[in-house]
């Protein structure tokens, strides 16, 4: 068994869109196992635990994270992972990965890919709403699909908004308001809101819209106008019904699962797609424990771990 | 966070049982958190993923665990496990144990509690059906709760069972006939059977069995006839009925949930007990979550691990 403390630091993230693309294909076409995620309650947060099989990429495991809001005011980051990599063959425990950034890199990912697929053209204007690490994964990784030309940042904090325009130097990135920064054409929201921050007279026919940052009950970022007049494409339904962007007002009964058009991996498969240039496309991202092994089964074939004895 | 590679070496069997018998204490009184064990398929065996928190112990973690039955042909256990604790405060991985070891030891203990407070007395003649090592840890935790006057053990292969009765040579140890093992005061079975081995008729009014063998659906050791005849108490009802000894009564309709008397941690809080000191009583283990997290908090106490950097 190997330890992995920074196993994302070698990643090529264009293969890594490939191998979480491929994860998400092979969940549409029923060839992985993943139970429902579980959630366990602490007394400042929670943690989830995520086990899941890929067979087509030769990796099972588990990935245990938490999310303890309050951590930051102690110094301490909010979310932590850890991901536990079985052999296949004999079920012996063959890695245990710090899963923190690459949780990041792997959300990142996902987004890319539902880019790629649903985007309205190849060259883009990318808004974030939200300037936190994810928000600078979803740029990092859509940038390997797509044609950036330009990049708006809103955030509540103008100073954050600012620092990751600065760490996107290479790209053409200022900050702007929340309104101009939603007309765009692809639109990223990765914040903790709790209610809608993104007005549907701000989001023109065409965006697509990667919704990030909802991923446990009460959690909302988009006017749901906006999802009755779009497509809204999910990760997984069930997870998204419980935790997505699609979660509140599917308990206030304004949207309903039937509603959905269908999952990512059905888009990367070819089975579903984006109807026309004019139409709004969202994609509600949850996190899916596929993500979390093909992004290991990337870390695991470029490094070495640290040996650790087992038994 | 800290890697603990041997972390059953130092624990006191006594003191563990002590805080096995307090976790299932905490279930009885609804003060713990468990989801239901998952499994996950693989092409030779499954793994299962256990999470859970014991706020009364201040720990909460996870445990994985395989079974593959065509290991050992190939030099390896059939059953490995790992556990991941985290800080209850905070959320952060803290611990990883290797828990194969663990894992008998915590079974052991549950064994051990269910016979202290359901053994029809103090001193007992102990029936062992199986050689393998869970039985030596059911002896091993049941000798620090009861005057274990003769231990008889029966196996399959004679050798095996001789070889166990030299590794209790601290006790009045031998191996015998099926039937005359089971003409015992405590009756523990633990092999890996999918059709009943102990009949009806061989056992005595009074004894108190550990049914530890039933695992995973379609295992049973026991005669259905002797269950209907017993008090019959599970760890968890709803994993006993998917996978315990009661599974496959179930299954085909001979036994049914209601009939189940309660569980461990009712009988530990005194909410349930034995009625009489004839009646049989059967204790029939699928092994939880809050039991691996129980030995944790003791093997953590105690040891100092190898030092992960994490991030």
């Amino acid at each position: 068994m190997r330890y992995y403390p920074d196993p994302g630091k070698a990643i090529d993230l264009s293969r890594l869109n490939r191998v979480i693309e491929e994860s998400f294909a092979e969940h549409a076409r029923g060839r992985v196992q993943m139970p429902p995620k579980m959630y366990v309650t602490l007394p400042r947060g929670d943690f989830r635990t995520m086990p899941a099989y890929i067979p087509s990429l030769g990796i099972a495991g588990v990935k245990i994270v938490n999310v303890h809001p309050e951590n930051p005011s102690r110094g301490i980051p909010s979310v932590m992972a850890i991901t536990i990599i079985l052999d296949v063959d004999t079920g012996a425990p063959r890695a245990v990965l710090n899963a923190t950034e690459l949780t990041d890199m792997r959300t990142g990912a996902a987004g890319a890919v539902a880019a790629a697929h649903l985007s309205p053209s190849r060259s883009v204007s990318l808004g974030l709403v939200g300037s936190g690490k994810q928000a600078k994964s979803q740029v990092q990784a859509i940038e390997k699909e797509l044609d950036v030309r330009e990049v708006l940042v809103w955030s509540r904090s103008e100073k954050n908004a600012n620092t990751l325009c600065t760490q996107l130097s290479h790209l053409e990135c200022r900050t702007s308001s929340l309104p101009k920064v939603c007309d765009c054409d692809v639109l990223v929201t990765a914040t903790p809101s709790r209610e809608p921050l993104v007005r549907d007279e701000w989001i023109r026919e065409g965006t697509h819209i990667n919704a990030i940052g909802a991923d446990a009950p009460g959690k909302e970022e988009l006017d749901p106008a906006i999802l009755m007049r779009a497509r809204v494409f999910v990760d997984d339904p069930v997870q998204a019904a419980h935790s997505g962007e699609v979660n509140v007002p599917i308990s206030s009964g304004l949207y309903s699962m039937d509603m959905i058009a269908g999952t990512l991996g059905q888009v990367v498969i070819g089975e579903k797609k984006r109807m026309s240039r004019d139409e709004i496309t969202v994609f509600d991202a949850t996190g899916l424990a596929i993500q979390d092994l093909a992004i290991a089964s990337v870390a695991l074939k470029d490094q070495d771990g640290i040996e650790l004895a087992f038994p």
